[in-house]
């Protein structure tokens, strides 16, 4: 497996050679949670662990079937996923632990797997392994109503959960488009259109059930634990959340939930230029007007809007903005924001108070992925996720839209601009590797820029596979030795999601 | 230093006596960054350590004063501190990774210090060493309003803090009461009367300057990264925060800034019984009303409050609310909040929107400690700080008030409902081990029942050395050993702060 490298389309990718190069290096050195101590599979082996995993989950848990494996190997994102060697489904975190205990004994890579939406390859099993979907799992445990809160299974997904508290008035408010699961959303420190008001799921989780990689249980705030806010030891819970799989994996969470708003409004306002869109989002968060959405999308980002969810909307740098309040401060936010708008020439105001057209807006913005896709019929996309602070973000967009033309590629702009972060959707041919270097060279471009400007290569879609190679620019030596310190400390023979957030290249973890 | 113990006027408190069993245990075992592997300075060490430390800070910067080291061992909480060898003064983070070093080489206990205002004897120098005070850092680094954000040094407190930023329209939120440093409150974990609306310093600090135990500087977000969120890899930012200067000294913080609110108003209204205040705040909530503070004291705490603040509040259960909005929004949250409070028999309704008027009122709120330690002059605190799911406050403080009453002590009740956080003076007279004994029986119940209620016996105040029993039963063992193996991490040597959050007495760091 490891020999085959990962193709894009028959050249054998960045990714490819650099594994062909941990491969020819650790024929060198072997310390404790590198490659070589990682079991990799023969066919007996596979057939072996899977009659241990069928004395734990049952047979039809099991699959060793290459078409589930692939479907459990392949994310949403441009890089050609790599196949676990089993599937593995329990339906309880005790049965997750059983499997951690026997993969832990023979050092075989635990991936676990949420619904496979993310966007960095975080599900690819680069060393083989075990995938772990957790979408059986999919109860709600727990609901406090009263305390705003509630505890589910790792694979109920936010539609589902909102689906179950509606009628109780509430939601849950982070919403990273995907139809992702609570948990997946949890490792991978999603966000979305809603986190300006309602924050990222780092500040909407209360605490973690945890399986460790050698099968302990943990509970990140201590077992039933759901208070507001605790100063009680180090936040395990936040340290958790955003790990991506590579220190355990959560088998439960204890979300916040929000009372739904009493009134929502919903507007669209075009703009001569991204500057202006962007002044008038510096302005609207000066005046502490506390906006639901502020979404931009560029002209490009516009017209595939436009083409495949068949609006009319003018084709200018647009803000999509999203109103929560009573019926009686809407009023005052809508013609507050109306009138900021207007003064840097804003016009086209469109408004949506209907649920219907409210829907139809956002439905489209959600679409944009692919709708952007498809601006090009066949491609698939590099997609960027910088957040930098909001004064940089009309010099970030600037210079990425001018290297994106000049490169000739096709790429809209859209993102949560009210939290500096946005997505570029750099399209490539798959058949063809040049554009795909070229679309990794403008977006490593826009993450050293990113960096020049104070911000992040990663706003939610975390590192996974795809952004591995910018953690150590990021971070900085010492954070970056840190949080090897910290993967090593949790899971000391690096079987939780290898080559994840940190390459397993660096072998011998630096000592601290 | 060791065998003295921690004296109670007079009494060996349980602290001192756990102190001496662990220097007796340790003669037994002696595992890296335990006890036994500190440096216990002689007085010729401690002029040798002070001749290295001139060298770094210069003469004035270096102390080994009786009273300054007193002064250096004592915070604001229950129990008697115990003083550092040595204080040390840095001007720069480059001095603070210098006196690391020194440590480090040694051995040498080295425990930070910010403004001394803790409640958890976190600043006690239980083993000795090097007392770090940070105060002279007390500079704004960088400073960007138009993105809400500052830089700043860990001296600078919050009320100087806000002093700078207050003619742009910005405010730094969190407010713990007393006059702390930033830095100080990063590492605590801190929040406040706003931190319902505005959060704790977790939600609003962005990136922390760290120095290591090694002296090694690092950058928990990366250098001069500052985006709004980020999921580039494990949260080291939020795993520093409240981590109680154990696993690193905090040089510099990178926190978010808010805009000043518009228009606020506050009000004071009184209920029968604690249920219906609390029922009031649950339905304010379930409103999403954004209330920017919701404090409930009890029947005691306005009495003491009444007498301390020469105020005439009808000594009844009682919510200080705050509205902070627009002028428009303004008229809308107080008449929805007087129309619910009115329906739980709420009475009394005394509005102060006159900026001296809400002053009055809410310097009286933080004066709360003084005013309750006024109830019986010359006593000292047992300080509680337990959190709870909101809809568990009633029974959680019902309890407590008949626990209290059973004991005989002297104790208000008051604390942030919005967020099921509050706070119990439990009065002692310090010449009186039993009085202090029985307090200590009452904070333990307390805990207990926040356990069981969901809560954690830390909201805001930390673990310190005061709460460092409780820390394996709030979290479980997994939990408790998960958090040794990063403090064994990130502190091999164990001289952070040791005793602090982790008992030290853990000897032999139970293997992961």
């Amino acid at each position: 497996m490891l020999s085959a490298g990962i193709r894009i389309s028959g050249g054998v990718s960045r990714w490819g050679r650099q594994l062909q190069q941990q491969s020819r290096s650790l024929q060198k050195s072997a310390a404790p949670g590198t490659l070589a101590n990682l079991k990799r599979l023969t066919e007996s082996d596979t057939e072996t662990l899977k009659t241990s995993m069928v004395s734990v989950v049952g047979e039809k848990n099991v699959s060793l079937a290459e078409a589930v494996r692939s479907q459990h190997g392949q994310d949403e994102g441009p890089d050609k996923g790599m196949n676990p060697d089993v599937v593995v489904s329990p339906g309880s975190t005790e049965e997750v632990s059983e499997i951690c205990k026997l993969c832990f004994a023979d050092n075989i890579p635990i991936i676990p797997f949420g619904t496979g939406t993310g966007l960095e390859a975080g599900i690819s099993a680069i060393y083989g392994g075990v995938c772990v979907d957790l979408s059986r799992m999919d109860k709600i445990v727990d609901y406090h109503p009263e305390d705003f809160d509630v505890i589910v299974q790792p694979g109920i997904t936010r539609e589902s959960l909102n689906h179950h508290i509606k009628d109780d008035g509430l939601w849950f408010p982070v919403d990273p488009g995907a139809n992702a699961s609570i948990c997946g959303m949890c490792a991978t420190g999603a966000s979305g259109t809603n986190a300006v008001r309602y924050g990222t799921v780092k500040e909407n989780c209360l605490n973690l059930e945890v399986v460790l990689p050698d099968g302990r249980i943990m509970y990140t705030g201590g077992k039933g634990k759901r208070p507001r806010k605790s100063s009680a030891g180090y936040n395990l819970t936040n340290l958790f959340v955003g790990s991506e799989g590579t220190l355990g994996l959560i088998t439960s969470a204890t979300m916040r939930l929000h009372a739904q708003p009493e009134a929502v409004a919903a507007a669209v306002v075009s703009f001569p230029d991204v500057q202006s869109a962007v002044d008038t989002v510096v302005m609207i968060l000066q005046c502490s007007l506390p906006m639901a959405r502020m979404e931009l999308l560029d002209t490009l980002a516009i017209k595939s809007c436009n083409a495949y969810s068949n609006l009319t909307l003018k084709e200018e740098p647009t803000l999509f903005l999203e109103f929560h309040s009573s019926e009686a401060g809407l009023e005052y936010q809508t013609s507050s924001v109306a009138e900021l708008a207007h003064g840097n020439g804003g016009s086209d105001f469109q408004w949506a108070t209907k649920t219907e057209d409210r829907n139809r807006l956002w439905t489209a913005r959600h679409k944009l992925y692919y709708a952007g896709l498809g601006l090009r019929p066949g491609c698939r996309s590099v997609t960027t996720d910088v957040c930098v602070p909001i004064s940089a973000l009309p010099e970030m967009i600037a210079s990425t839209r001018e290297d994106i033309d000049k490169s000739g590629v096709t790429g809209p702009i859209f993102g949560h601009v009210g939290d500096g972060n946005f997505h570029c959707l750099l399209l490539f041919d798959p058949a063809n590797p040049s554009e795909y270097q070229t679309c990794k060279r403008i977006y490593r471009n826009m993450a050293q820029l990113a960096f020049k400007l104070g911000g992040t290569c990663a706003g939610e879609h975390g590192i996974g596979m795809g952004k591995i190679d910018l953690m150590e620019e990021q971070l900085g030596e010492t954070a970056f030795q840190s949080t090897q310190a910290i993967k090593r400390a949790l899971d000391p023979k690096g079987i939780m999601n290898p080559g994840k957030v940190l390459p397993v290249s660096t072998t011998g973890w630096k000592s601290n």
